[in-house]
């Protein structure tokens, strides 16, 4: 009798004590393809109840229990004639109390197919949010996070960069010619060290407090849509930070990978890092496991994507921030680390309701092979379709730096971006991968030229006039290198001088840059802003000759428009014999040379005068 | 009156002297699947000729005249129901003479479907037979060649070795466990200089008589067929030697690319060998014509196989030769360099004959992308199908070198045959590409790797359980190497010792090998014998371990039959745990070390003792 009543007293207690601490998606809209909806909801003991709801096109279809009691999770159907409103859930039980909880089914701002994604007529500027610009020292530190302080003499600690650092400078990345705006993870990374680089998210609908709110970031994207800039979201499927709010109180025995391991204060099994399994015919079940399974590293716990759950939580979370923040694209993380077929589903998911989307996955591979079998329109063996528009062109990033540095010589230098080109016979589409110098994990393109700002103005010419989408880091056209310690990520990831108060040298201004360094700004605002109106760049015809005489002629045509781009590494001038390219039928146009305003008339030849790029154009 | 009688003159003058030099192909057969033949004849002034014939089932069609008076192209068509025989072509003409030819139409000697080529199931000899064996003296040097010296210490001389020499030594290569031979073109060099070699060819139809007869040739190839041993003939369809029969009298007037020049007696277009013309779809017009039409060397005149009958020539003369030597393969020379659409025709038109046969062409690239283009059922974007049964597996030889030599690390190592092979999800269909560690193009497998036996006898095993169709070059059993002069393609073709009378050593024998030679040799022999029964090698399933502690593992399984490979660079014994390996399901079989004899239960763990390659067998 005793035991019962005190049952019934523990019982009477988590009623009255269970509320309701997230539901998530926190809103939704009406007007999707897909008509379901399943809402994570977390509070302690939840599990308890049932919940109910009372509106009209909205009908709950299931109640899922997990293994915590702290979880439910709720399965909606939204019919087509749903009109946008608010409505309680009401969370019942035996017992005395009620929850309720409002949720919002929001109208959609725009159709879906104004959803235009980055391409080809797009340069994207690739951001460390924390490195860039300090907009609001108010937020530099906040309370009650695991890494508050702020230490900008040391690169792996926070520096206080934020959204409204880049918002603030919008003006001066238009004024560049950049049409787009990748900037690393912004998510709440509660982590107790390193937290800056933001790809150990412990919350995936936060933007961390450090960088600014979610109004911040919803202004940031519509002050770049103004300007006819696209913001371009970093997520993270594969992995979240150690510190993520459900580590720890796991809704299901498997929703990370080696839980069980982590539940009893083990280590985990890590990834063995063998990508080729996602493809390989011969790979061993246990290498293809240990790829998708293991860790990343032991503070960034692997995601089950196979648990249904998480795949709709991840899905949801994705097309969330889509219709939140109107974003122009998303840039996923470690792309063959999660199960594939799942990384399908997910971009499947989001294409179908977003059809004029972008994606682009990051597989850090020098084999074309792999950067062509994860893009949409592969015809792999397999079967595999990875509903992904995008993919990154790691193999001639490499081949670009080699044919720059190398002597020339019937197999090196010019002849490796000749025949490195060529493997485009191979992509389903070339023009929609996407092409860089360097990202926040390489070293900066100057270092990896050795510091020559010939060849770095080289590599910009070449990768802006390719079929392809470039991204640059910020920084590059201020030359921006980390020569001192080559592969150290937090030097890579310097501060953008100018974006703090009291900077010595201001990069946005001008103000104390170094000669080489205006010039480099400079070379490349004319590039960028000219690949802007270059129609010919964006959707061209590509046609290139074999490299002769130490020089390499690629020419970019769209009718009338025709986009000549000569790399040169003869030191002394030389003669350019025009009559190989008689197939341009240029004969007798007038071409004008993009960076120094002369013009010339196409006939037997020209003169290169030294090392270096020549962009002629038939546009000016 | 007085010009009048002067070209009567001539005219009988000319009918008086003309007479048939060649006709080609000599012969023909009924029965095959393509009723059409096109007859060359060869003959001054046979153009004021008009043929005729009578036989059942074979009429004339048509009749060409070339630009040269002394050529004269006759098709024929000839009907399924068309007896064997021989008939008469009657050359006529409004002069007094006539002139007879006697042509036969053979009966095919076995059925279409029974010219099965090699595969998978095969391990291929490749042999410079000049280099190889001298088994008859008597043709060492002949009469009338313009290189009729021999030299055996001049490595660019003729040595004396033959078809002869081969057909002796057939046991040998049985005994070995070899099931095909290829040797380097045998047809007729009748060039001033470096004729050994074989691939200037002077005339398509003959038989080096240096090497031997027509007569010979047919009998090493019915000899190496009684004993289970195909035939591949090395075929040539890009260019001829310069000092070929009708670079005196060209037919046409684009017979050969750079005609006009070389008719100037100028230097002629040579090639560029930008060999990714043929995939890139940017490649410039003007490089991708100098590409297929430019010579090779100046002593190779390139073949235009853009004029018609120059292509039925080729084509023709391809299948004469299958059916005339009963061939079990064709490897085709510098294969990127023909036209392709032709070489496209030319492997079809031999496929549709023999529908089980095998064709390999030469592309020496590293590229995957390119060893994936030219194989039979790719699904290439520009929609080009090779009709071509085998490629060569350049990458994997560059790879396994490179894996072998190099210290292991994360990316270097045994990852890269790891890796490497994993590119075969690109492929149409790996195990008719063709595998080699070296040939006769390249420096010796032993040179490549450092003359170390142990990393020659892993690349060995390696080789010859991948699922492929592997090459292996004579005299690597014996440790051939070319350390002195890497790169020197005469010394790359040494003697084989013993193929000739006096020889100190004898290969075949094992009469004065070293140690290291015997054991090579021995080594091989035990390796190949194994695979010819292995069904498990042939045609089985691969399934591959990531590399781990310095030790790769791959296992072949065909049903019952399972073939585990061990890679090993620990110099000291090491523990190898079996229970990674669960997946093979091997628990408590038996299997049996394929070089000790000596046989294990499959539980724990097994020791290796030494660096080296185990191979592990259920077969025994």
């Amino acid at each position: 009798m005793k035991n019962i009543f005190l049952l019934s007293f523990l019982f009477w207690y988590a009623v009255v004590t269970a509320q309701i601490d997230r539901i998530e998606p926190p809103n939704w809209w009406i007007g999707f393809k897909e008509s379901n909806l399943q809402l994570l909801v977390k509070g302690e003991n939840i599990s308890l109840y049932t919940p109910q709801l009372d509106y009209q096109g909205v009908r709950i279809t299931k109640v899922h229990k997990a293994k915590s009691p702290n979880y439910l999770f709720i399965d909606l159907a939204i019919s087509a004639e749903t009109q946008p409103g608010s409505f309680s859930i009401v969370f019942d039980t035996k017992g005395k109390k009620k929850i309720k909880h409002e949720y919002e089914l929001k109208s959609r701002v725009k159709p879906a197919e104004s959803y235009v994604g980055f391409n080809s007529s797009d340069v994207i500027y690739l951001i460390t949010p924390d490195r860039f610009a300090n907009g609001d020292p108010t937020n530099d530190i906040v309370k009650g996070l695991k890494e508050s302080g702020l230490d900008r003499q040391n690169d792996y600690a926070r520096h206080g960069g934020d959204i409204k650092g880049i918002t603030d400078h919008i003006p001066y990345i238009k004024d560049m010619g950049f049409t787009a705006v990748w900037p690393c993870p912004l998510l709440t990374n509660d982590m107790p060290k390193t937290s800056y680089h933001g790809y150990a998210i412990t919350d995936l609908y936060e933007i961390d407090p450090r960088f600014g709110t979610l109004e911040d970031y919803i202004k940031l994207s519509s002050k770049m849509s103004e300007q006819g800039i696209k913001l371009i979201m970093d997520q993270v499927a594969n992995h979240c930070g150690s510190e993520h709010w459900w580590m720890k109180d796991l809704p299901f025995e498997d929703w990370i990978n080696s839980q069980s391991r982590f539940e009893a204060g083990e280590k985990p099994v890590f990834s063995n890092h063998k990508r080729t399994t996602n493809q390989d015919m011969y790979a061993a079940k246990i290498d293809a496991k240990e790829m998708t399974e293991g860790w990343f590293v032991d503070t960034m716990p692997d995601l089950n994507q196979d648990n249904p759950f998480m795949a709709t939580y991840l899905i949801q979370n994705s097309i969330w921030w889509i219709e939140t923040a109107q974003l122009g694209g998303i840039r996923q993380d470690t792309y063959p680390y999660p199960d594939k077929v799942f990384m399908s589903n997910w971009a499947g998911a989001i294409m179908k309701e977003y059809p004029n989307f972008s994606i682009v996955g990051e597989e850090w591979s020098y084999n074309p092979l792999l950067v062509g079998y994860w893009q949409d329109g592969a015809q792999n063996k397999d079967g595999y379709d990875s509903n992904l528009s995008s993919t990154m062109d790691f193999p001639m990033q490499k081949t670009m730096v080699e044919a720059l540095k190398e002597e020339e010589n019937w197999n090196k230098g010019f002849v490796k971006i000749y025949e490195g080109l060529a493997n485009d016979f191979h992509y389903p589409s070339p023009k929609d991968i996407m092409i860089f110098p360097d990202n926040h994990d390489m070293d900066r393109i100057h270092t990896q030229l050795n510091e020559d700002p010939v060849l770095t103005k080289m590599a910009m010419a070449y990768l802006l006039v390719l079929p392809r989408i470039p991204q640059l880091y910020y920084g590059t056209e201020i030359l921006m290198e980390n020569t001192a310690k080559p592969g150290d990520h937090g030097l890579i990831r310097t501060d953008f001088p100018g974006g703090w108060e009291g900077d010595q040298v201001n990069a946005f201004t001008e103000e104390g840059l170094g000669k080489e360094q205006k010039q480099m700004q400079h070379y490349l605002k004319t590039l960028l802003q000219f690949r802007k109106g270059s129609k010919a760049i964006h959707e061209g015809k590509t046609i290139h000759f074999s490299p002769q005489n130490d020089v390499y002629v690629l020419f970019r045509v769209l009718n009338e428009e025709v986009v000549v781009l000569i790399l040169n590494k003869n030191a002394e001038p030389v003669e350019l014999d025009l009559n190989r390219f008689k197939e341009m039928t240029l004969e007798d146009r007038k071409l004008t040379s993009l960076f120094t305003g002369k013009s010339i008339i196409w006939k037997d030849s020209i003169t290169l005068s030294e090392k270096g790029a020549m962009i002629l154009t038939t546009n000016k």
